[in-house]
């Protein structure tokens, strides 16, 4: 955004540009947490913003003040939200001369008047409430998304980036979605390693580590997750400086590094799945493992080898269920099919960065034809 | 089984036969409904029932009394069975001479002395206990899961339609898995066919149910749905009456279905997921839906297409997470992969089942092999 | 077909309908063979048959006499067609009142005035008029295409069956495909089992025939090849009599036949090679296995478990590229993806024949939205 | 190697590090060209190289002369040996000490006494002998291979590297195979580019280019050609400078890189078939289409576009015939998976290269596994 930013200073000054430089060095400060929001609510795809029934289905700005705007909308998905101090609001697709009400950028803090957090509810989220301690089956971590609503928010002017200049709308939102995009070459894969983990263990407590058919499942499991990985990796170590200052990574690769991630990441899971067996979604819970009645009967027959305890073949089956289909399910499979822009995005983004007239020229010239 | 039972009959006289038709004819009584009990807990996978550290590991006879037996053990995912007047209890496996005592098939009633439920926890389960309506995404139909536990459960004999002949185990857990790998066939299309439908609407709502890439998407969806209903219908067709009097479908067409199940169900879901979008798993709740204060928030923010009340919109992106990572999704995703036999038994049944020489027989030939 | 001219028949008579008939009554003499010419040759895609630059890129009606018409045009892919007494000539897509001169069905023998085949080449053609034996690596069967093309063909009224009736066009085709598709799940898993059975011959004859990657390769082969068998019966066994006295499979099943077996047929070969390794690639020629010079290190080298002899093993190389690069792979290969018609033109039969609306309604009622 | 040879010097000594030194610098005179030799030819591949019924199925030391060693054996599959001065001879896998005559590594000028190449057959390779230009689809490029035979060749001690020095014949494989599966993620994705390049032209030829189906599938060939060369990238970009003085890429990656290339080089073939269309292999040759009888109905059947030439058209299904049937199949579709070490190799080395108990360990801490 910064690169952007630099170039909108090409035509419009320093002032967008010097501003933007200086919420980063006040972000530098060890104290301060920014989260970005771009991805607006949407409405009725088949329009543009400035064609929606309601006005606000893309966040906007409805007045302008002498000291600053003021902004209405609401932006989905905010991962992480609530544990920012700030966030940056940036513009989430194209857009037109008609739609330049909708081309803002700016950063808020999160405690300003108007700004409401709305909860999203996760898979087997009240588990979490529940006293017992493994059925969540993540004892350590967790993630949560708000829709974040702008109900009449006001943006000084020092804080706003991007004022009705429609035309870097796009560029902004492809700059973010390009880092966004390379860097789920890592983070998905490192929820990968964890599963990946998780379904060798398993094969251990299930006497199984050996099969060849498991190790084919984990081999393959690690092939797809370094091909996540790899692609993440070409894409930053392909980056160059830019004028302006800052590092930008290769487009190409980041959006072919995300769309695997959308299509690689289930197929890791569904192979976790595979070696696991049925347990995943049968498991009786942890407080039925604890009651006096029939507790002992599921450390008796829920029992792999002999070695390992009950109790820790019940955690893992329940990390498994975390990963695929509880609390950790949406950041894994749901998250790498939209995360960072839903496939489509990628495919928009793919062919436009991709020299098609190069490979044409070069299928000509070996084809033999001269024109 | 009623097959197989003849095949025993062959050998052993009829005994086990008449017993069990009597069995089916009790059955067909319109107030009686049985489940079928036959996938054992296994524990360390990697040793025979009469190898494991405890014996009770896989369900078998431990005392042979005058009027009947008594049984131990353990028969895990019994889908429905609390809902079952009886079950019918078999072998999961093939087995040797030392595992003649886990060689039993047999009927009791659910009332059973000595037979206990433990019920599975589902995904998202205590959804069905909030005050609220559609959150849990399925407003008319749930299942769910025990392990069945047979604590010492006496048997008459009359009801003992398997005994010690443990020659015949392999035979009646592939008969029975074949009914069941062709019956996926239809089952697992019909609920692929109710998400067909969900991410259609929900394309609808959003506005998209026109752009190439949807259509595109929900042409794979039917296609990969109708392929297994393909293999399913195939495996029916070529069936033939047996000796017995009753029907055998194909074995191998069964056992390709239920792979193909296994392996193409998830990628109707994952489509499904591309199609719907990010708020599968951060839609706020139908509380919040309901709140005074944020209420009226989502009814404007979580609106799609004009024309349509976003409740409708909420409801569709509940039952594509009841189906993908709720309650439907134990018996959509987890059980297309497990259920009727985990992949790697219908891999191990297909190459028995294909007729491999004379493959290779046609090879030499055509390759003009003379040997 | 016979079927569309029924329906031909309710609408002019039956003047059409009983001159097919007489003329399958005709084909039913054992001394004569009919093709079925289709596909035209089309020129630009973009755009219809009357909007194309030269009138003739799509078969059509240049004359009309009192006594039949004259048609001039060329059918392309025409499979045996060399072989045939008769080809009977359809529409290939739908047409509009515009392409009226374009919607035409009628059969000419072979030997009529005007027309002409020209033979396509086939990959490694040649090879069949070298001296040797098993270079081309199928010793029994081969096939070829032809151009076929009508330049200025007389065709009598008898032999006329659809005549401007531009709305049935489609109609015809449909019903052609429909039975040309079924097939395929027959004749591409013939085909399959053929290299099934070569591939697990090679493995024998390279002493890997028990390693536990190839047997789960072979079984994944043989999974593949019966999903197409069975997609193929199970639209056949769905079939039902017409009112024309014919029967019809099912479409929708046919045309997800046709679309498996353009997606799965390659996957079968590509299995087949990785288990045969690069010879068949980089396998030397049978003139140098016969040389006194180099024959003999051929023979040393070339060698695989010593039980068999090395030409035995060449001849299955042989066999495999013939299936995969060779003469055979047009019809395997490449037939498999455009035979019947394109991956695209089953991708725009199967919406049209699934009913969408059905599984909508299905995801209304569970999901519990009531309009 | 040369990594190698200074691990061997660790033990041995440094003459073969020396020798080998001296031979790299001798190899950076511009003039001379060296080939790699590695594949055996395996015989029985159940069976070590000291266990085959022949000897000389893996290549050996046969004798020990004071001045040098005589070796005998095979080397399959050499590309482009016939056009190199030297060829390095390594052995090909892991050996034990009833291996050691085997483990020999060496360089020889390919005019060796009793060195002899047997040229492999390419598809369709006389066409490169017939008169006309066009039907062999590739006007500028070629590549062969050879059987590479050692009819007991003669090496001087100052060109042996390794010398029964049996511990180090799986870690020179590894090292050489980790380059050589590196650069496939170039090599596959320059090729492939050629091909995408050849679809996209062909379907401008034919008047789709702008249909939405062909743009996803040039966007889908896109995405996989960048994925290998991601890949391919990573693996480098990840490398390190050794204590030896040279650089090693990452083992890792450049295993996942390659067994990539085997999976989905083909399917980049699959896409530019299916918007080739079925003249790829009904496409009459080019003597037809020069011919005074039958080349004007050619000129005219065969048109696309208006706007192009037919020849123009035809050459480029000739090219992509080329790739995926003729002269270019062999390096692009049976290399992409034997080249560089056939799919199982690549499974070997991926599991052994990751590190699965830290994923494992990450695992048990996460679910809360105290042992």
């Amino acid at each position: 955004m910064y690169l952007a930013t630099y170039e909108v200073d090409q035509k419009f000054g320093t002032k967008y540009h010097e501003r933007f430089k200086k919420f980063y060095q006040h972000l530098q400060r060890n104290d301060l947490i920014a989260g970005i929001a771009m991805t607006d609510v949407k409405g009725d795809r088949s329009l543009r913003p400035s064609e929606q029934a309601d006005p606000d289905l893309y966040l906007h700005m409805v007045e302008e003040k002498e000291d600053g705007i003021v902004v209405r909308g609401a932006k989905a998905h905010q991962t992480g939200a609530l544990n920012c101090h700030y966030t940056v609001v940036m513009p989430t697709r194209a857009m037109g001369p008609e739609d330049r009400d909708y081309a803002v950028a700016f950063s808020v803090p999160m405690s300003s008047p108007g700004l409401i957090h709305v909860y999203g509810r996760q898979f087997s989220d009240t588990r979490k409430m529940e006293e017992c301690g493994f059925d969540t089956g993540n004892s350590l971590y967790g993630m949560q998304e708000t829709l974040l609503i702008f109900d009449n928010v006001f943006v000084p002017w020092e804080n706003v980036y991007l004022y009705k200049e429609y035309e870097f709308a796009e560029r902004i939102s492809g700059l973010l979605g390009s880092h966004h995009r390379c860097s789920y070459g890592g983070c998905k894969t490192g929820v990968s390693d964890v599963l990946i983990g998780a379904a060798a263990l398993l094969a251990q407590y299930n006497g199984v580590a050996k099969a060849s058919h498991v190790r084919s499942k984990i081999t393959e499991m690690i092939t797809l997750a370094e091909t996540l990985y790899g692609c993440g990796l070409a894409s930053a170590y392909e980056g160059h400086k830019t004028s302006a200052g800052n590092y930008m990574n290769d487009f190409l690769l980041a959006n072919v590094c995300k769309l695997n991630v959308a299509r690689i990441t289930n197929q890791i899971g569904q192979l976790a799945l595979d070696i696991a067996g049925g347990l995943v979604t049968t498991l009786p819970s942890e407080r039925d493992f604890r009651s006096p009645e029939v507790g002992k009967f599921l450390e008796k027959y829920l029992k792999g080898v002999k070695e390992v305890p009950t109790e820790h073949r019940m955690r893992v089956f329940r990390l498994i269920e975390n990963l695929m289909f509880g609390g950790g399910a949406g950041g894994y499979v749901v998250e790498s099919i939209h995360g960072a822009g839903s496939p489509e995005a990628q495919k928009t983004m793919i062919p436009r960065e991709s020299n098609l007239n190069h490979k044409i020229s070069a299928a000509k010239r070996i084809a033999g034809i001269k024109e």
